[in-house]
């Protein structure tokens, strides 16, 4: 492409490199900036740098927060000694929205995938195994993607805290409520079966 | 969406405010942004802002520019008698890549639409019809999208400049080169037949 403006070459080279966005994209947002006032673009930017050098993690489950301590894990209404595993912040926001599940969280940020370089070392391992270490933690619920990557890294976690005396388990895979059974894939169904729920616990909260 | 931190509500609402871009997608580029180096982020918010407050539009063509008058209109090898007059600055990028045109060009900034509230003082048509009147122009090429709007937008331009001496012309309409016959739409099988052009004129640049 070659642009017109070197100002708007730079602008569609930045936003270019967000993933999902090409340069085309990328060029019709900023013709729409340009055709907004002048504010909106400024808004945006201030945003996205405040976001960015302001925003905290909690120091005790890795969420995303405005506090050290992020709301979640302040709430003494929560039981804390069930903690939920899960991969990023996308994943909270999805859960919390149930409100079927009353413990706390804690944020990988990311799952071991040796293809796109992340090591256990990059995610927040270490932390979780050191509460079960220190007692703190009666269950773990693995909530990770079931893909491979997912798989390694519940496995992985799985290995360093089961010798402590704590109950572990994943998510049910299952049939999406409302779903056709005729178009759910084997595996999904075949789990569905093998770990069938009494019907009376169905419709429970955690 | 219950966010967990105001920073990113507010980050997630300003990108979300761009066409195309909905609150799942906005959250999922931050959490990239978060993941990269502080820099990523700075270096686009930077980019957005300077683009928005110093980027010029050139003041013959309005073409987006970085100077007061653009490469292509400052370029005293092309035809400055025939201007091709089209929505906006893609238009321009998506003919100069062709090579094959070497006149200049009248941006509008986009067409008459009066569900979108555009109408005809919102777009740059005066100070075409002044380049008609001052007798700068030898030929006139509408190259708007074949819409209602851009067929609304030709016809009132072409009201106001038909009784001054110049030759006025659309691009063609026709089968896209490679591709089939069959699939095309028997709008555009028909104009291309009652529109056919000299099989010796076919690959002329203008
Ligand atoms: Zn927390
Ligand atoms: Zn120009």
């Amino acid at each position: 492409m070659e642009f017109p403006s070197k100002l708007l070459e730079k602008a569609v080279e930045e936003m270019s490199q967000l993933p999902g966005i090409g340069k085309r994209t990328a060029l019709r947002l900023m013709l729409h900036m340009l055709k907004q006032p002048e504010e909106q673009t400024m808004h945006l930017a201030n945003a996205l740098m405040k976001m960015r050098t302001e925003i905290i993690f909690c120091n005790s489950c890795h969420n995303i927060s405005d506090k050290e301590v992020c709301d979640l894990c302040a709430n003494p209404l929560r039981d804390h000694q069930t903690i939920c595993v899960v991969e990023d912040i996308r994943d909270v926001m999805a859960i919390e929205n149930t409100q079927l599940f009353k413990g706390i969280y804690h944020v990988l940020g990311g799952k071991i995938s040796p293809i796109d370089g992340v090591g256990p070392s990059q995610l927040k391992i270490q932390s979780l195994v050191e509460k079960v270490k220190e007692g703190k933690v009666k269950e773990i619920i693995f909530a990770l993607s079931s893909t491979m990557e997912g798989d390694t890294t519940n496995f992985y976690i799985y290995k360093q805290i089961k010798d402590y005396n704590i109950i572990t388990s994943t998510i049910a895979r299952g049939i999406s409520v409302g779903d056709e059974l005729e178009y759910a894939d084997e595996v999904t169904l075949g789990r569905s079966l093998v770990h069938r729920v009494p019907f009376e616990n169905a419709f429970k909260a955690v």
